[in-house]
């Protein structure tokens, strides 16, 4: 049973104590996890050491596990290094390292992935997620479950630049879903950010569109269109916001969106599925001089109308990750429940379960969605 | 010979003898044009006739008067319908319409394409490319030489939101080229604006891509990179600016922006070639968080590697004529003679010989870049 | 008693009996207003009649019928002209002028104030509120209530651009908030826009400062901090959705803000008081880089820290209007209430009673706030 | 006599060797420098070791001398503490902290002042320069000059964070010239960047403002006009590409910009004169919608008519240092040979003449504008 946050025995300001070793899942070859003992990792300057309460299973993990890391190192694949994957989790701050007064010890604090190298263009410009020195850790960089050490553990560290705050009255699972809704907070940043009363289609209710539906509405875009393919899924971006649904194995998307907004069409798509023609879609969704963030892709090139786009003059924004403090906004949305992330997370497991659990992700068992590993002992 | 522009007999402030009737080229069936005799059209609110001086061709021109125009009024095609085309015009205010003071009879003046409606949503934000009353004449859209009357005529009728002035040391042909090159700085604007230092690639030497490395250089952006397959186009490409050129049946473009830039790539791609793998190298020219911008297509869809776009969080403006009031800018640097757009006008010919013209555009004969209609009669 | 959206006894499609004269207050000397009967004005291009239903008077208002408009064309006063004030009205389209489609007969509309020229560099680069031409009727300008007739009477004309629907369910009167919402939401706009999470401050609970609480909350931000003089305004304030109230009688402000967010400052500051020091006051309120918009000044010059600003490098937005289709946007979270506009309608008064209704808003009689007059007839 | 660039004996790549001692200025009381022999300093994480060939002397230099830093850690005053001023310098690369790959031993650099923490909020979002963590030093901010120890030295630590390459080509007391030009481009494009074609008055023809001028003229803007007192100043600001210039003690300036622009003022105004009416002068110089850059201010508070501001939707942006990375767009125009920063440069003096450099400076003896120690030994 998930802890409530009421839970917590220990609170801000108290001590924690920190063992030498802890429980911490590794990658051996692709597709090999083994619970090991590791030592507790230590601190450095502008980073605190977490304890990871509980950790979402993301479809990138998956990816990573099986296929190691795109943007890596050069080269360097993460199998049979040591590392843990794992990137969406929250926990409770208990060791700060130098410097470190931004956060006290105690404090319940989300992550999200990429601390940024801070001293490359991309970081100078704030586009942290884009840092040149990506996996350069020397030189600063971290992306948690990518190129160093993930949650998939009872402890990590971290930068404090992939901290949020969250309210005591948010249950760790819900803490989880932060960094997704981020990552569609993202999204509709990088197309402007300022959607209230605009059209947003969401295409693929997956966690991201999902969270995506949440975040649109929250900010008033409307009306707020989700398609897909699967009824619950759809049902439940009703209950994030979503105005209208549109199952696309019954109706043609871009005719559903043409039918919904009487021939306008939408000011903004989130594509959220990875289908193969979902871009080309999207395009005929958007009125001219419309914007379409992509935040899946699929696995191959693909066939693109690119004649559509110029002549329509529209723009397509590629998104990595969650940056432009993008977790912290959707922190505030949610912590100001303004849609309930809960719904999405179906399915709970102990530290010990993480491959049953990385199982339901992705075979999504019992239509899981969100599969959360509560790790916090009560 | 080209009339200089001292050659001017009547000057601002003085009258100009309007004729009722005037010679004009019109579009009969797929690629049939007729000089024919049609009445001077009459300027509205808002509007100036013009006195047609020089237009040069442009490729979408050869387009147009073989295929239609796409974006044009729904089902609407320009074939049979007495239409003029050709948008690259300049020329000299002749008679005000209702309400002008913005011009003076006698001013000379280029044009740009897009009048917007300036009542819908793009045009309140100031997309007026992209207006969603694209080729609705009655809301007060033009589009001349696409969806109203353009200048293959000794004629026009312009909304003032489609001029610019140019100074009087500026001959007609070198005024005719200014909006190709704010088509090159529309495309710079929407990636950003701001890119004096930064590395520019612009990827194929057309009439675009040429004034594009005037306009890059002219802003400061460093190194501004050309590939391109003809050595000639190349060269002329380093007279506008280039600090490099590649020719890329003799390298790899890729490889020769990461030679270049020793494995940093440019922040900026401009693809002015419309060749099927253009998008697919602009991003392996960029580095991560790069932005492209598509000036140019191909005629069919085609393979588009999504993901690497995503997972570099690489940005992609398809655009539309030259908005945003970027000819004025264009025109302003042309007047400032920051780089010497002259040198892509390759050929001239009289009103009378506008078939011609096209053909050598269409054909390249004798490596046609730019070929001028010369109207004015002195 | 105002009547409720429901007692609309014409619909959207049917016609409406349009009569040749109509009763408007109209404006002699400086505070002299007559209600007369007045040719119920035509419709011209992209323009409508709408039959009004509402209006609520607006500080400005109350300065117009004393001094006239400041920023109307040079040297024309609007005195003895038989001009109509008011400007924050609502109603019903009841005519069409020559190309509108884009509104049906019977709609039910809210206005904003300014409708642009089209034609000059602002309004192309979408900033129609500051048009070069303002003033300029000929050109297209529209600003209702300030340099064209406006609403203290049962009918107006509007260009389509200044209107934005309703839903049915919305009162009158609360529909003739939105303007004010609108221009609350352009200053947020102007200052980024994305808020989520970020702190801001509204400096004066007048009915913009109210309106920005509402928006600022509906948009995310977090705190939402309200300053004044007055208890009972501010527990409106909360009631919209301030986190925190700040009496600066018994508190001094910028300490408040400060002790409120631990001495790190707010991001965002909107100035609703126009008190002679809230400049000084706001930049002490912001972080270094933080942002104010002025939505209200004194009416003298005052003494401002210029080397504060400097050093913490903060920018000062002053605001014209409601410009960049606020308004639309404020429309928007109204429809979908966000929050409770209606908290801040005080007061209702028939056509006839005008002159009364302008007076308990200028001297705030009973805590008058926003003081509606009622026109339409059941 | 100034070394050439030429002179340079060491080369890239070559090691230098490092004394344990250097020669460097430092601050007793107010107004009390002293060459003293104080250890060199140590490079760490992101930084490299300096050995500085120029430094020029900056206003800001004579107010830290005389008064201390206003935005230094609270309450500390750099007096009596072995600080050492001066942050307009450049020199050459002769050691690397940890990590650092970006610059290599004997690269000829040029710097800006700040270096940010980049772990706070304004960081994150690219606005060092309004690090909120301003003069912690432990967090790894730097403003060398202001919070850590300056140019008027042998040798200084730099964060490769304010570092620009700079060609062999220019001369040492040119490139300490480049952080000048860097405060007026960031003050450019804080307004937003995009002036090619725009109107552009320069308020004040000290160094930031002569370099605005070289800025926006290399940028496009026209006109550019440039106001002040001294003829001589204002003809250097010509030959910097000033189109017109307006000498204040014999034209209104408002009423000269009015007159060159024919009524329609400018879109941006850059005051870098500090007058305690800059500011409205400066409002009623730019068109309806216009923006201005404070780059200096008087020292106390002033009147300023906010009423202007506010009907007027004028933006006052004001700006700290040199942010956006201004300075390598700075830094590539004048390697591009824009603009002759070189102008402003009028003395020299050697290290051992500090104190009469700084009172060349502040005196302007002899018509000082810019004056540079050189410092490198040949």
């Amino acid at each position: 049973m998930a802890p409530g946050p009421t839970a917590a025995t220990m609170r801000r300001g108290n001590e924690y104590p920190i063992p030498k070793t802890m429980q911490a899942w590794v990658l051996g070859g692709p597709e090999e996890l083994a619970l090991v003992e590791k030592p507790v990792p230590e601190p450095g300057p502008a980073e605190v050491l977490v304890r990871i309460d509980a950790i979402a299973v993301c479809a990138t993990d998956i990816e990573i596990i099986r296929h190691g890391v795109p943007a890596m190192i050069d080269g360097e694949l993460p199998f049979n290094k040591g590392f843990t994957p794992g990137h969406e989790y929250m926990g409770t701050v208990v060791k700060l390292g130098p410097t470190v007064d931004e956060f006290e010890i105690g404090d319940r604090v989300t992550v999200e992935v990429h601390a940024g190298c801070g001293r490359c263009q991309r970081c100078r410009e704030g586009m942290y997620t884009s840092c040149l020195n990506y996996g350069y850790r020397e030189k600063g960089h971290r992306a948690n479950g990518f190129s160093t050490d993930g949650g998939f553990a009872q402890y990590a560290v971290n930068n404090i630049n992939t901290l949020a705050h969250i309210p005591d009255e948010m249950s760790d699972a819900e803490a989880t879903l932060i960094v997704t809704a981020g990552t569609a907070m993202y999204g509709l940043d990088v197309m402007g950010g300022v959607i209230a009363g605009e059209g947003v289609v969401v295409i693929g209710p997956g966690p991201i569109g999902l969270m995506g539906v949440g975040v649109a509405k929250a900010l008033g875009a409307s009306p707020v269109i989700l398609t897909g393919t699967r009824d619950g899924r759809l049902e439940m971006g009703k209950q994030l916001g979503a105005d209208e649904v549109v199952n696309v194995s019954r109706e043609d998307p871009v005719e559903a969106v043409q039918r919904i907004t009487r021939g306008r069409g939408v000011q903004y798509v989130l594509e959220c599925s990875g289908a193969p023609n979902a871009l080309n879609e999207a395009a005929r969704m958007v009125n001219r001089g419309g914007r379409i963030c992509l935040a899946a892709f699929p696995a191959e090139p693909v066939p693109v109308d690119l004649a559509y786009l110029v002549r329509n003059n529209i723009y397509v924004f590629g998104i990595r990750g969650e940056g432009k403090s993008a977790t912290h906004r959707a922190a505030a949305l949610m912590a100001q429940k303004r849609f309930d992330a809960k719904l999405i997370h179906t399915h709970s497991f102990p530290l010990a379960e993480v491959p049953t659990a990385i199982r339901y992700a992705r075979e999504r068992i019992e239509d899981a969605i969100k599969v959360v590993v509560q790790i916090r002992q009560n």
